[in-house]
């Protein structure tokens, strides 16, 4: 089978329309039956599968980027009654439960960047709902600012995954309906068991939707509220508008990924710059912004082409004081375009922090560069190795990136919750990162390096943990590693990623939704799933 | 099979000593291997099951109410060279998933009354181990205050699951590590993957325990630290010492439950009291205590015992100014026994809200009597259908229960969940509860009641919710409602339920712990586990 591409851009588009309109982004769901992501089944209804998330995760990217003028983008669909009808159920009935599981965590990510394109970018969205609005359809919805449903006695907005298909909304839907949307416990219970889902006065007096319109009212209802909705959009800077190139693995020109697939392992390997940063930062090919994009393809790379690498080696060569320096340009920056670059950055080293993979950083080379926004890459490792040399070359440095743009999923930075028992110990490593690089030995007595060792043993100790950690069972790593990586406070975020989604972990295993007569095997076909009753 | 019963008291036990010296109760792990919860495997080397684990509970709920004295517990074991080391994993590999999963759940709800125990009741714990402290032997010291280990240059703490057992520390072990105890978390990685644990001095560096004390002065520094723990044990009320009898299905006297394993259905009726409060509370007899005992017990009984029971109808019958003067002795008596059935009705409430069956609480008759804590019960479930009867005889009341006194997991009370869109709904419902009762329909408009309906459709109703909810996939109902009996704020037990838990419920079904070549299936044979490499 073909490697999964991530690389797209808009004249490439199957499943939408971007268009652009002053402040108002229209982008139209209009997916084309015929080219789903494997052969094997049809698009049908708007439903979405993998190909159809990679294009929305484009699109919204290139807003952000190219269109820095738009304030309200509206979601929409080309077919008259059918917003979108959700994921695609033959698509997850042939998938792998690897595959099922990432392609969640994918579009999962995909509905947090649209959140927070609402909340750091200023660009509010409206999903416009004009037809059925079931499942991961409901979802996309659920992700946007508001939702206007057509009031046609008809349209409704539906979870029909639990009654229909013996599964949970897995994209965040449960946790949205009550967390989000605040319905009422009880109300989301019903919700949620009603296949054919609630539509009219009632979505909206449940708070499911936030209006409803008729049919005759529809485009212009839908127009006012586009307007008002970016008349009210906060002031920030927008801009300049940068064209992103395509990124795929054969143009990396910072990220390498190298895999032993015999041995399950891999290694990450970033550069730093080669330059100072330019006095305008506004291009694409700024190492803050193109080392990023790299990274992100790199990891979405590992999850879905290399699912059998279980230890990734995390290693940085370069200049540490041109990663400092580029971090200090991009922290000063007042622009639109410098926002944008830190928060891509801060949703890749989500990305990283969210994958189900061992990570460990190492730095046992004069050249490797864990300064600033590079050390949240070793921040975000599971664990982190340093050499300690003779003459202190290998050494982490701090910057701005360090000291709180960069949170983590629960809201804490890296450091805050490297150091949760000892939070005095934050304000200690940034204050003594402004003095200057911090060698192996000491980097470990301040507690950012796990285990620094001299010449002697170093190569034998990083050798024997990455084939003990190889040599274990990667479920069992994937639950440890999520209960250990997200110390802390929990948020919607962090929920629907370790509750929601080891919930459907669980249920996408489970027999009575894909066993032989599960109903998600037995989907569209004449037979009635069969279940085993119990309860745990 | 025999059923399994939750009826003990200390001189049943097989499994643990306990021993009362002044403030000092002393909690002797001395498992008798002979003595497994059901036939098939030895208990050897302190390893626990459910029997070990029942009487544990039994043992904390009879330090509180027998031994009001007591301001430290000592856990230790009888064993020279072994604390506890942890689950019997040979009962965990002959165990049904729905077995293993209740059983995590019930080890993990005795652990945190463990806590709880400190927290609001004043008696301190320490985990004195004088020996191999293991998994759920960690895990069991990880819920007590203070954790003393033996420094005799081979005993560790450990939590071998992953590298072992290819599964997760199921007791709230990772949680409590990096979330209570703070330990930092590329350390707490380390220390999850080193099979044979950590010991001796770097075990207290890193956090694992809190001292680590010579052979030599074992006992000494063991029976001093008890001593200090008391002398700064809070000052709360305390007593009078109640004797509390067994109870077990066959004397209830305020709970009925009544299955249908045809349909899948059961109903849990609770009675009220028969006449108002005695003048001194200090009674086994007492209601308050008394029917939530029974409670307790009959929860207990649905998990275990009848496992495919999917739907529960929740029922109450008496008076409901009878509870309500219940309620209130009990809230505005200051006695610490008063305190400890307060806590009772805490903690059965939140076992309710951990029980995975679909709840609906229904007042569908003039005898019905959701008042006060009985009202919890209705609000703990999924749903509240009530029966809009002519003369408005059905109706539900609030007491000081509801406003603080018996929070939810996450925190919260049960109505700040339920209203947590619209959180001024409190305050309004506990003012015009403070007026009287609240019938029907006003329960409705108030969103206390799901649904309201009158005679004509009332009972079909509620019929074809029940025969659709019972024909729904157990798994799903789980995961969609762990999901949205959770709003809200997540904590350290919220986490161990809702993230831990799910990662566990799934490594347990995947084939690398629990298939043929699976790690906990072969345990103990010459065999090497072989594992799918893939990661998700």
């Amino acid at each position: 089978m073909d490697p999964t591409s991530f690389a797209t851009e808009p004249s490439r588009y199957h499943h939408w329309k971007l268009s652009i309109d002053g402040e108002i982004a229209r982008l139209v769901m209009a997916v084309d039956d015929a080219h789903p992501h494997r052969p094997g089944y049809e698009l049908k209804l708007n439903s979405y599968d993998l190909s159809v998330d990679i294009e929305l995760a484009d699109a919204l990217l290139r807003v952000r980027f190219e269109h820095p003028e738009v304030k309200t983008l509206v979601i929409t669909a080309e077919l008259d009654r059918v917003f979108c009808s959700g994921a695609n159920i033959y698509m997850l009935g042939l998938s792998t439960h690897s595959f099922k599981v990432n392609f969640c965590k994918f579009t999962n990510e995909t509905r947090l960047y649209l959140e927070e394109m609402s909340s750091d970018s200023g660009v509010k969205s409206l999903a416009a709902c004009k037809g059925t609005t079931a499942g991961g359809g409901y979802e996309l919805a659920l992700a946007c600012d508001e939702i206007l449903l057509v009031d046609d006695g008809n349209s409704a907005v539906s979870f029909p995954e639990t009654p229909l298909l013996a599964v949970l909304p897995g994209t965040g839907g449960l946790t949205r309906l009550v967390d989000k949307r605040k319905v009422r416990r009880d109300r989301a219970d019903v919700f949620c068991t009603v296949a054919e889902g609630i539509k009219g006065k009632r979505a909206k007096d449940w708070g499911l939707v936030d209006g409803v319109v008729p049919r005759s009212k529809w485009d212009e209802t839908v127009n006012a509220r586009a307007k008002a909705i970016a008349s009210a959009a906060p002031a920030l800077p927008r801009g300049p508008a940068v064209k992103l190139p395509v990124v795929a693995p054969e143009n990396y020109r910072y990220v390498r990924f190298q895999a032993d697939r015999d041995a399950r392992t891999g290694t990450i390997m970033i550069s730093g710059p080669e330059a100072a940063p330019p006095a305008d930062l506004a291009t694409a090919e700024l190492w803050s912004l193109r080392a990023f994009r790299e990274l992100d393809d790199a990891l979405l790379q590992l999850r879905f082409n290399y699912p059998e690498i279980g230890v990734v080696t995390l290693r940085t060569r370069g200049d540490r004081a041109l990663v400092l320096a580029h971090d200090e340009a991009l922290h000063k920056a007042q622009t639109g375009f410098a926002r944008e670059v830190r928060l891509l950055q801060k949703r890749v080293l989500k990305r990283l922090d969210n994958t189900a993979r061992s990570l460990f950083a190492v730095a046992d080379d004069p050249s490797s560069c864990f300064a600033g926004v590079l050390l949240e890459v070793a921040l975000a490792a599971d664990r982190f190795y340093m050499l300690i040399d003779g003459d202190e070359q290998i050494a982490v440095a701090t910057s701005a990136a360090n000291g709180g743009p960069m949170p983590t999923a629960t809201g804490m930075t890296r450091l805050e919750a490297r150091f949760y028992g000892t939070p005095d110990q934050v304000g200690k490593v940034l204050a003594r990162g402004k003095e200057g690089a911090i060698a192996s030995e000491e980097a470990e007595q301040l507690g950012l390096a796990t285990i620094a060792a001299d010449d002697i043993d170093f190569a034998d100790e990083l050798r024997i943990a990455i084939e003990e950690r190889a040599s274990l069972s990667p479920d069992a790593l994937t639950g440890m590693e999520a209960s250990l990586r997200f110390v802390g406070p929990e948020t919607l975020e962090t929920k629907i990623f370790g509750r929601l989604s080891a919930w459907q972990n669980w249920i996408f295993t489970r027999p009575n939704s894909t066993g032989q007569t599960g109903a998600l095997t037995l989907y569209g076909r004449p037979e009635r799933p069969s279940f085993n009753w119990n309860r745990t």
